[in-house]
């Protein structure tokens, strides 16, 4: 459609302005779907009106706006106050030094969260940190014990690498009934961050790791001292010691000047502020792996050092407390995720889990990476009950909650919640938390 | 190297608790480079440096830190206020309302720009617009004269995309001899954002386009009522309505709450704002597409709409104004993008262009996007020329400044910079803007 437009350059020959119109997948899909019947609002506008000329010049084209100030760090309009990340209400602690914070899931599209709002979960409160003076050691079994600066450690090759990041605790609250309202409150400590750092077997490699060097210690400079063990496989793997996170240094919440980034495992693993690294040949069983951060067995044991989080997906629109604003076509969306790879597909109901239908998975598809899916939907004004569940690389499906019951005992506050989430809309539109009903 | 650890989890089966460690490209880049027998620091420790035992407790870890508030939208470390946006004291306008500032490009890792750090650029300040009463219009060769609340636009299928954004302008003060001190105010009219909206193509085909209809006006609501004239052809090949960046709505400066986004074409076509799409027959040589936004050329004359921006990049460290730490490895490190499509290969020269060697290129590589290269460079001390030259995929290689002067005429203030830009080393490690000396 159209006639070719010569848009002038300065190259001797050129194909064309631009790229041939492929159409992406997510139009393709809403495409199919009108073709299906299922037309949105009578075949013509899905969702504006009918234009009143003339048009009205509207007042800010009136009059000059903010100028530019000679430095500035920008900030959201005042008009996205309401988005922030939160306390929970459902799960609320006496103080709020050991506490949570939840990213805002229903108002982030994309597949990478701001850094104004990714969650945060600490055991002591946020330290300030001085960079020039903090030093990251590296000692135990190794060839040659050393400490860096920050600066030493950004004079490294590095990489930056998309993960999402997700505490183990996410959902504890809800397994069994509905406790939490909004896809804050369900799976807000879950973040998606592009991460700049050193990988950490380059690290280890200068240090010159024992032959029996099998586990690693990461200890932060926090009040809490959390200290955590981890696996040298997993080290040398793919595990990174960042100082960057989404294009700019870490938030002080998020471990300024340095952390671990272990990806794909839960959140606290990838200890803030870190300060130490020590190898030994055995796990330390520090506090956060024996009276914290272990999983309840239906035989009465509690499995130790279940780091890895599985493949677990979300719809984050429609979601509850939100409000369908009438009949017809609805885009419906959410993220998938998996920490041991990248996932191969979504699929969604709108019957509680009857039929199901293959959601667009929209790239780009990175391995441990937040990835964004899709699917048409055109509401008829009856009850439906909303889910989605997600396929990994390696073939595993995201579970029922029966379906984790049968290998795990659900008590207390349990950690490692990877659950289908199913969400109820009624005849109002008014969508609301539905685990335990579905 | 390392025992296979067992990681519990709830699969049945599973292969290990990871994958086998593939070493990235950039760090066999490394290695590669190690093996050439130009070690760093004597074989042992790169950059850090021996420990002295015992480890000391820091002051961070004997005091309670920052307590989580109810509600947060978090904030760079007060350790990193040097980091903003700002104005250039190269070329600053007496008001700062038709004005710009710029991406700190130095202290940006990844592909990725903060959204408080993406550059500014617009003609009458920045409005302040309640989303509640924006109306976006389509109308002129169309079937069906529309409009759109942001709501309305919200409803649409979306899409979420990576591409570059950058100014025409870009490098407009630094054509012939070195003005600008740091890549901020060489190249910092440029940064990378993952934009969500709807494509233009379905707002298009929901009014219903004229066969006449080759060309759009797009017109934005602040104080200067900026208005460009774009080809139906670009319009419904990529461009999108985008309503959020980064993860968040847009933020004020960007366009808050609806813009349009004309990827890989100069900044100011995507225009801010957006209250107004009118569909015509031929373009409307607006002020921005007479007065300004045009190219001299060789024989006296003006060219007009040459809106692409052509394959670039620039090394963002070292660059203009750092000094090196010492001799031995660094990390060169830059971005690279292309107007048409994604980047193939990035060269390195340290020697002011006589020998060159390809970078890594780190993934993911993206079309329209900014695209990250690393190469390692071992200096010896004496005085160097660095500079990069990008390969898009249609084959196109970056020019230098004297390529350029063979097509166009390089006098007065020139967009559409795009040649190479040498930084020089001296022995001090000082590094210097050489634009026109190398």
């Amino acid at each position: 459609m159209g006639r070719m437009i010569d848009v002038p350059s300065d190259r001797g020959s050129r194909p064309g302005p631009a790229s041939t119109g492929e159409l992406n997948g997510v139009l393709k899909s809403r495409r199919e779907f009108l073709a299906r019947g299922m037309a949105v609002a009578g075949g013509a506008a899905a969702t504006g009106s009918a234009l009143a000329a003339p048009l009205e010049i509207p007042p800010a084209a009136r009059e000059m706006g903010r100028p530019i100030p000679e430095a500035m760090y920008g900030m959201p309009s005042k008009f996205e106050a309401h988005v922030a990340r939160r306390r929970t209400d459902v799960l609320k602690n006496r103080q709020n030094w050991s506490d949570w914070s939840m990213t805002p899931l229903q108002h982030q599209p994309g597949i990478i969260t701001p850094n104004g709002l990714v969650f945060e979960r600490h055991h002591a409160g946020t330290p300030d940190i001085d960079p020039k003076t903090h030093r990251l050691a590296i000692h135990g079994m190794v060839r040659q014990p050393l400490q860096f600066t920050v600066d030493d450690l950004m004079r490294y090759p590095s990489v930056s690498r998309f993960h999402f990041h997700e505490c183990s605790g996410n959902g504890l609250t809800d397994w069994l009934k509905p406790a939490s309202v909004t896809v804050q409150q369900t799976h807000g400590l879950l973040s998606g961050v592009l991460w700049t750092g050193v990988p950490l077997s380059t690290l280890m490699e200068e240090a010159g790791i024992d032959p029996r060097g099998t586990w690693v210690l990461l200890e932060g400079a926090d009040g809490a001292g959390h200290t955590r063990s981890v696996p040298m496989e997993k080290v040398l793997d793919d595990s990174l010691i960042a100082y960057a996170m989404n294009g700019e240094a870490l938030r002080p919440e998020n471990g300024y000047p340095v952390r671990a980034v272990i990806p794909g495992w839960e959140g606290n693993v990838s200890v803030k502020w870190l300060r130490r690294i020590k190898v030994g040949d055995q796990p330390w069983h520090f506090r956060s792996e024996t009276a914290r951060y272990t999983d309840p067995m239906p035989e009465g044991k509690w499995r130790q050092f279940s780091m890895v989080m599985e493949c677990k997906s979300v719809i984050t629109s429609p979601s509850g407390g939100q409000q369908l604003k009438g009949r017809g076509f609805h885009e419906v969306t959410g993220l998938a995720w998996s920490g041991v790879g990248k996932i191969r597909a979504v699929d969604v109901s709108f019957d509680g889990g009857r039929n199901w239908r293959e959601a667009v998975v929209e790239g780009p598809v990175m391995d441990k990476s937040l990835t964004r899916f899709k699917i048409g939907w055109n509401w008829d004004g009856a009850p439906a009950v909303l889910m989605s569940r997600a396929v990994d690389s390696t073939g595993y499906v995201q579970p029922s909650v029966e379906d984790v019951k049968k290998s795990r005992a659900i008590m207390g506050f349990v950690q490692h919640h990877n659950a289908i989430q199913p969400w109820s809309v009624n005849e109002k539109g008014e969508v609301r938390n539905a685990i335990g009903q579905a």
